[in-house]
C-alpha cells in the first residue's frame, strides 16, 4: 500500500541517492551488527535480530559516517563502523524500553518487542543492548568514545524521564518541549556527528561545529517527524492522535493547538485526548488539521523547523569546503525538502 | 521484631567489627552518593534516595575498599570512593530492574520501586542508574575502569537473562545454576575486588588473585543467602517458598530437592511450586526442611559453599602477608561463620 504512495516513492529514491556514497559503510555496519548478534545469549539472539531487521533508517550511523568523511576513495574505517554500531545499539535499546513505557504495540509497521515477547523480556533486551553498546565503546584506543556515549546515554535517559513525567501536562511549555527533544532525540544525532569527526582526527573547533550541526538537525528532524505524523499519510492520522494524544505525549503542533485552539477545535482536541476510539480520531483529525492551518500553527512549526536547520547549516559554514561538511549539508537539504513536501509554506 | 533475634544481633555486631576499619570510607561513599543524587532529574531524586536508604549491606564497596587497602593510616582515596559508587549504582540498577522481572513487592523489608511507583518508573530509574554508573566510570585517568564495569554489567545482564529464561525449568542442572550465579552475583563481587586492587596499582598477578577471590566469595555468598532464606528466620520461610518457588526461580537447596525428593517430600515440593497461598507454604516448609536434612542436601550445600570459600582463600594465600589480603580473608571468615550458624555441620 505504502509503496504506491508517490510522495513516499520520491522520498525513498531521494534518501537512496544521499546514502549511496556510504552504501559500503552501511553494508560493513550490517555485517558488524550481524556478528554482534552472536555475542548475545542464545535466548536473546532472535530478538536482537528482530530489532536489527525492523531497524528504521539508520540515520545516526549515516551522520557518523558523513562526519567521518575524508575522500570518496577511502574505505570505511573499522573505528567508524564500530562507533556507528555503538550509537545504533544505544538507539535500539532506547526504542525497546520506550515501547514498554508507551505500551506501544507497533513500530515501523512491526510488533514491538514489548508486544511480541512481553515487557519483562523487553526490559532485559534493552539492558543487554545498552550494556553491549557501552562495552563496545571501551574497545577504542581513546576513552573519549566511552565518555561521550555514556554521557549521551545519560541525557537520552533524562529526556525519556522528563517526557514520561510530563505526560498529560496540557500546559507543557514550548521550552519544556524543546528541552525534552534536545535530550531524547538531538543528543544521539549530536554524539554521532561528534564521534565521526573525533575519530577522523578533525580539529576541536570542527568537531564542535559538527556536533552542533547534529544537535540542530536532531531537533529539526523530530519536528518534521511530529508534523509528518499529523499531515503525512492520511491513514496514519487517526492512529497518531490515538496513541500520542491519548497517552498524553505532546508534539509541537499539538502543544501549539493546546495553547491556541478555541471553540469547535478546542472541543475536538479535548475529545481526541479523552477518547480511545480510533474511528472518532479519524473524524476529529480533519477538524484539527483545519485548525492547524487556520491558527497559523503549520506556519509556525515550519518556521521553527527552518530556524533549527539554518542554525545547523551556519555551524558548518566555516568548513563548507570540507567533503564531510558537504555530505552533512546534503542531509539537512534532504530533510528540508521532505518538510516542504508535507507542509508547503507560501 | 528482627532486632530482638539474638542470631541476627550477633551477626550485626560481627559485621560491624569487620567494617569498622572502612567506616571512614563508607561515610565518604555515602556523602559521594548523596551528591550524586543531585545529578539525577528532580523527578527521580526521591526514588534514587529511596534506593540508597534501603541499600542493603554495601558488600561490594567493602570488597573494593579492602582490595584497595594499603595501610591503616591511609585516608580513603577519591578514586576508590568513586569506583565504589560505580559498583554500588550498577548493583542498585540491577535490583530495580530485577524487581520488575520478579513482580517483587518487598526488598530489605521495604516496598520495591516497581511496587511503589510502578514498573514504568522502575524501567526509567534502572536505566538512569546504569547510565550514571557507566558515566562515572569514564571519570578516571584509565579506560580500565570503564572496560571492566561495562563488561561486568554485560555479564550481570546475561545472568538475569539466563535466570529469567530458565524459570520453571525443574530440570535445571547444577552446572546451569552455578553458571547463573557466577554471572548475576559473583561478577560484581569480582569486579569490585579487581577495581580495588587495580586502582591500588598492585601487580597484575595480585589483581587477578583478588578478582578470583571476589568471584569465589560471590558464589559462596549466594549459596549462603539461598540457604538463609530456607533455614534462617522462621517467619521468612513461607514467603521465600512463595516467591522463589512459585516464580520458578531455583536456588541450590531447591534444585537438589527437585533432583532427590521422593514420596511425601516430592508431593510437598510440587504443592509449594504450584500454590500461591502463603499459609500452605509455611506448613509445607517444615516437610521440606526435614527433607533437606534427611536427603543430605544441607550437608552437600555446606560442602559446596565451603569449596568456593576455600578456593577463594587459596587464591589469596601467596599474598596473605598483605594488609589488603588480610582484610579480605576476614570477610570470608565472617561469611563462613554465618553459614555455620544457620547450617551447622557435624
Amino acid at each position: 500500500m505504502l509503496a504506491t504512495d508517490p510522495k513516499r516513492t520520491a522520498a525513498l529514491s531521494s534518501i537512496a541517492a544521499i546514502m549511496e556514497p556510504v552504501s559500503e559503510h552501511m553494508d560493513a555496519l550490517s555485517a558488524f551488527l550481524d556478528e554482534q548478534v552472536e555475542t548475545f545469549e542464545p535466548e536473546l539472539r532472535e530478538m536482537v535480530r528482530y530489532c536489527l531487521v525492523n531497524q528504521g533508517k539508520r540515520i545516526r550511523p549515516m551522520l557518523l559516517f558523513f562526519s567521518n568523511w575524508s575522500t570518496d576513495e577511502a574505505p570505511p574505517s573499522p573505528d567508524a563502523i564500530r562507533a556507528a554500531a555503538v550509537v545504533e545499539l544505544v538507539h535500539l535499546a532506547t526504542l525497546v524500553h520506550d515501547d514498554i513505557l508507551d505500551d506501544a504495540a507497533i513500530r515501523h509497521n512491526s510488533d514491538t518487542v514489548s508486544a511480541k515477547w512481553g515487557p519483562h523480556v523487553a526490559v532485559l533486551l534493552g539492558d543487554a543492548l545498552f550494556a553491549q553498546a557501552l562495552n563496545l565503546a571501551t574497545h577504542f584506543d581513546t576513552i573519549e568514545v566511552c565518555r561521550a556515549v555514556s554521557a549521551s546515554t545519560r541525557r537520552v535517559c533524562a529526556g525519556e524521564i522528563r517526557q514520561t513525567f510530563e505526560r498529560g501536562n496540557a500546559a507543557l511549555s514550548l521550552d519544556d518541549y524543546f528541552h525534552v527533544i534536545d535530550l531524547k532525540t538531538a543528543e544521539l544525532f549530536k554524539v554521532s556527528c561528534f564521534l565521526g569527526a573525533h575519530l577522523a582526527n578533525f580539529e576541536p573547533t570542527v568537531v564542535e561545529a559538527y556536533a552542533e550541526f547534529g544537535r540542530r538537525l536532531g531537533v529539526a528532524y523530530q519536528i518534521f517527524d511530529d508534523m509528518a505524523d499529523i499531515l503525512g499519510d492520511e491513514t496514519k492520522i487517526g492512529k497518531t492522535l490515538g496513541t500520542d494524544l491519548a497517552s498524553g505525549k505532546y508534539t509541537l503542533p499539538i502543544i501549539l493547538l493546546q495553547h491556541r485552539a478555541e471553540g469547535q477545535a478546542k472541543a475536538a482536541l479535548e475529545a481526541a485526548t479523552h477518547s480511545s476510539d480510533t474511528a472518532d480520531h479519524a473524524e476529529l483529525a480533519e477538524l484539527l488539521q483545519q485548525a492547524l492551518r487556520d491558527l497559523g500553527i503549520q506556519e509556525e512549526v515550519s518556521q521553527r523547523f527552518e530556524a533549527e536547520l539554518a542554525a545547523g547549516d551556519a555551524a558548518l559554514a566555516p568548513f563548507s569546503n570540507q567533503p564531510s561538511a558537504q555530505r552533512l549539508l546534503s542531509l539537512s537539504k534532504f530533510v528540508r525538502t521532505q518538510m516542504g513536501r508535507i507542509s508547503p509554506t507560501s
